[in-house]
Formats: structure tokens, sequence, C-alpha cells
């Protein structure tokens, strides 16, 4: 089934200890789209400015993300600029420029309103909101967020998760948001909040999946190079959104899959900058770390 | 088989957001030999002072601890007091008093010298170095070491580690012996050194085992409460080696099972103070959260 998403479109300037490049395609929906669209169809709603060029739009259309969702508005696109030192964890921001997208009113083309699986990229809990108003048809809605909501409108954040099936959030992200240190505590509060599931991404710990009352820890890959983590956790996202929309949404969703799909992604996703792995990623290369996460996991029982 | 540990009996004060104990029984030989007494017999080699009791001992005899090399010398026992905030993960030191352990120089008895496996709890690698040269008859070394140590003296440690087998240390620590940010490269540049295999101890991330060109990581058991994290790292070391040691040291040593064994000890340990919750565990109790890790990190094969 397909998979709509609404988020940013950008141009990334990014410097890590192994790199740089300058005005890379980036942005939250399109790492998600190119991840998830290895599993499932995918629609994006986004807004760029006049500077978007067809050469642009051309690594989306590679994969097949359809376009239909993503209008250009007078000005210039919504531009990022950081900088990672030797702890990969999280990047300095140098700047940050909205320009089209900090007028951004997300449109969802009325085609595309019962799409089944809905994911509300990292953007304005109150958009995220209108966004689901829109999208009356959606059988299954997983969001992310950010500190700079939880800071600055937590209470249109936590009225939002009431509507979300599955939070993606990370570590940090979800002890600011409930006040609890240890992280089960943490899960428990989201839940209370509404979300059946809660996605924990832990960056180069892995990730913690919580559903009912089962846990699914999963550490993330042992890479000797990382050369950009930009996009990993929206990389993740899509592998994890994208395994479950090819899979159904039935009761036999299986989450566990779903988190190792999106490890995998992650995992290739800072390999390198910008999309550049994910552009010459193939599904046998899927497979071959799918079963290195086996291979990195697998115990045998208390004899 | 038997283990033979060599380290620090101490008295310890500590306080963390869950409550505190007053001059509560510790040190890493404690904890490494309670933990590993649930898998094989333990021989300790320590050195305490004239104000240890019989019934300080009284814990490490309840678990069959053989305690003969436990001397006795002139003045009052290793005391630490340290306090833990809200982040569990690290204790602030407020008051070290080495007291008889500053003049500790071990020795082990004649019989003593052939125990098939060694384990060099953290302390001067000089020591260390010349426990090795009196235990000749050791099939399987295994050490620990700590921050102290590696600014100290990294040469000392550095050779030692030529001598060792399998070396258990922290995240932080393997980066700032080796200077590689990187965690796999830093395992690298270990294992360059002599050990054949590392245990990377992660803490509430839980852990990572390279043997050879394998990699095995295990996420920590997701707690909902931790009372005090004083003596995990040495209650994992123990349930690892106890289990190695319980199994053999032969080629089929099985460190992935060890390592969860490990994890499921630390797990006890940090569920209350001192030896509070090894003191009553069972091994029911045991083999019903070694399934629950295999619960928390089981997944189905890519359909």
């Amino acid at each position: 089934m397909s998979i709509l998403v609404v988020g940013s479109v950008a141009f990334d300037t990014v410097k890590t200890p192994s790199g740089e490049v300058h005005e890379a395609l980036g942005g939250s929906a399109t790492h998600f789209s190119v991840s998830a669209s290895f599993w499932s169809p995918v629609r994006l709603v986004a807004v760029v400015g006049e500077d978007f060029t067809d050469a642009h739009r051309q690594p989306l259309l590679d994969r097949k993300v359809d376009l239909a969702g993503l209008t250009t508005a007078p000005g210039r696109t919504f531009r990022w600029s950081g900088v990672y030192g030797d702890d990969l964890n999280s990047a300095r921001t140098l700047d940050t420029q909205l320009n089209v997208f900090a007028d951004f009113r997300p449109e969802i083309p009325e085609a595309w309103r019962s799409t089944p699986l809905l994911f509300l990229a990292n953007i304005d809990p109150e958009l995220q909101w209108n966004v689901l108003d829109q999208v009356h048809g959606a059988q299954l809605v997983a969001a992310d967020t950010m500190n700079y909501w939880i800071d600055s409108k937590p209470e249109a954040l936590k009225k939002l998760l009431g509507r979300v099936d599955i939070l993606l959030i990370n570590d940090g992200e979800i002890r600011q948001l409930t006040g609890e240190r240890n992280l089960m505590r943490a899960v428990d509060a989201v839940r209370r909040l509404g979300p059946q599931a809660i996605v924990v991404k832990r960056g180069e710990h892995g990730v913690l999946v919580v559903e009912g009352e089962r846990a699914f820890a999963l550490p993330a890959f042992p890479l000797k190079a990382v050369l950009d983590p930009t996009g990993a956790g929206d990389a993740f996202a899509g592998g994890f959104l994208g395994y479950l929309a090819s899979h159904g949404t039935a009761g036999d969703r299986d989450m566990r899959r779903a988190a190792v799909v999106g490890s995998v992604m992650a995992s290739y996703q800072v390999e390198d900058f910008s999309l550049d792995r994910l552009k010459r990623l193939t599904h046998p290369e899927i497979r071959e770390r799918y079963a290195g996460f086996e291979d990195l996991t697998r115990f045998k029982p208390l004899s």
C-alpha cells in the first residue's frame, strides 16, 4: 500500500570529520521518501522554492516517488547548514534559512486523502494536526517530532499524540517530552497520551520499540566508518514504515522486522553524504545487511 | 572449573535518587565473586583492614566464595563514597580512602597458582602483571581496567594486554585508551595489542563482544527502576566469566551466551543497593531473565 509523507525538502550544507557537501538535497521528507521507496509507493507533500530545478527532482523521480504534492512557492528553498565533530551523535547548526518553508501550509491533493499510511515528519504539530484532518482515510498514522516543538508547542504536540498510532522519537526528546529520565517510564508516559507503539531512536545505540507490553531492542550496526549521520532518523523511519506498508497494516504487522529494516536503511544512509549511498543501494545489499543484523544479535538458549 | 579473581574489597557509601547506603560491602572483587559464584567456584584474592568482621565475610561465605586469599592488614578497609544524579550512567566520587588497599601486593596462595581462569579486576596494571607471573597455570586470562590507569600508566597497561585473552572495558575507556572515537576501530586497535576478545561494556546501552572477525551486540535489559548502578560492571564480568568457566575454556566456548548471562547478572545487580539483590537471587530468576533477553531481541528473517 502507499505511504503519504508530509515534511521538509531542503538544501543541506554539511561538514563532518570525513568531508563536506554544499547545498546537497536533504530534508526529512526527502530522506524518508527515498528510503521508503525501496519498499512501497511513496507520495510526498512539501514545498520548495523557485531555485529547485528538475535536476533536484531527479533523484526522487528515479526512486518513483510521486511528486504531485511537491509545490513550488515564490522564493528560495529551505536551507540548513551544520557541522559534526568527532562525536557524530549530534550536529551543531551553523545556519537555518526557512525561506518558503516558513509559510508552508500543507494542502493534500484530493486523490491522496485516503492514503492508508500517513507519516507526519518533523514539522509544527499544529500543521501535523491540520494534515490529519485532511487525510481522513489513513488507517495508520505515524509521527516524528523534535526538541524545538517539544519546547515551543508541548500542548499542541501532546494533543496530536491522541491521534497518532506510532510515535518515532529520539531518546533525548522522549525524556524531554515526559520529564522522565528512565526510558521505559518515559515510554509509558507517552503511551498514556495515545500512541500504541513507541519507537525510540537511540542513534549509535540502536532502537527500542515498545508495543503493548512487549519491548524489542536492536543495537545499531557497528560500522567502521560513518561519513555523515544527516538523515539517519528519516531513513530509519522510511525503512520502518515502508516495510509496514508493504506488508499491510493488519493485525499481523511485524514491527520487529520493520525496525530491523529501518536500521538497515539508516546504516546505509550514514555511509555517505546526502542521498549518495541510498541512490546506489540495491536490494541484495539490503538483504545482506539484514542477515548481518541477524548475525550480530543471535545467541543460543541457556543450556 | 574454578575462577581466581584479584581485586578490591571495600565499604561503599552510595547515594542515588532512590536511596542511600552507608559503608555497605562492595569493591570489584566482591561484586564479581558473588555474581560468578552462581556459575563456578570462585577464589578471591584481596586485602581488608582490621575493621572487616566475620559478619562482613558472611555474604561471601554464603555464596561459597573461597576466602583463603583474603588477607587482613593493619589499618582500615578501603572506603569509597559516591553519588549518582538522575543520569545513572556515572557516579561523582565524594571520597576515596585507599587505606590498606594502598599497599596491596597480591600474594597468590601456592595451591591457587594453577587456577584455570584468572580475572584481573581493576587494579594497578603493574600489580596485574605481577599476579600473572604468579598464576602460571591459567588457561584463560581476562582483565578489566579503568580511566585512572589509562591516564597514569598507559604503557604498563598496553604491555599487560599482550598477556590478556579477554579485555573487559567500558566504551569511554576504550576510546580513551586508543584515541579512536569509532568503537569498532577502537576495538581493532586493542586487538592489535594482544587480546583475542574484547568486551565493551556500554552501561544502559548494553554490551558489544568482538572475537575474531565477528561482533555480537546485546542491548541492556530495559528496567523501569534502577536503584543503584554500583557494581554492575563487576556483576557483568562475574556472570560472563562464571559462565565461561562452568562450560570449559575449550574451542567451543560460547561468548555470546556468556555475554547474555553477564547482562542478566548486571540487570539484577542494579535492582537494589550493594549485594542486596544478588543475595536473594535464584537460578529460576536467572533463567527467567535470560528468556526475557531472548524475547527482547528476537526477530524473524526477512520474508
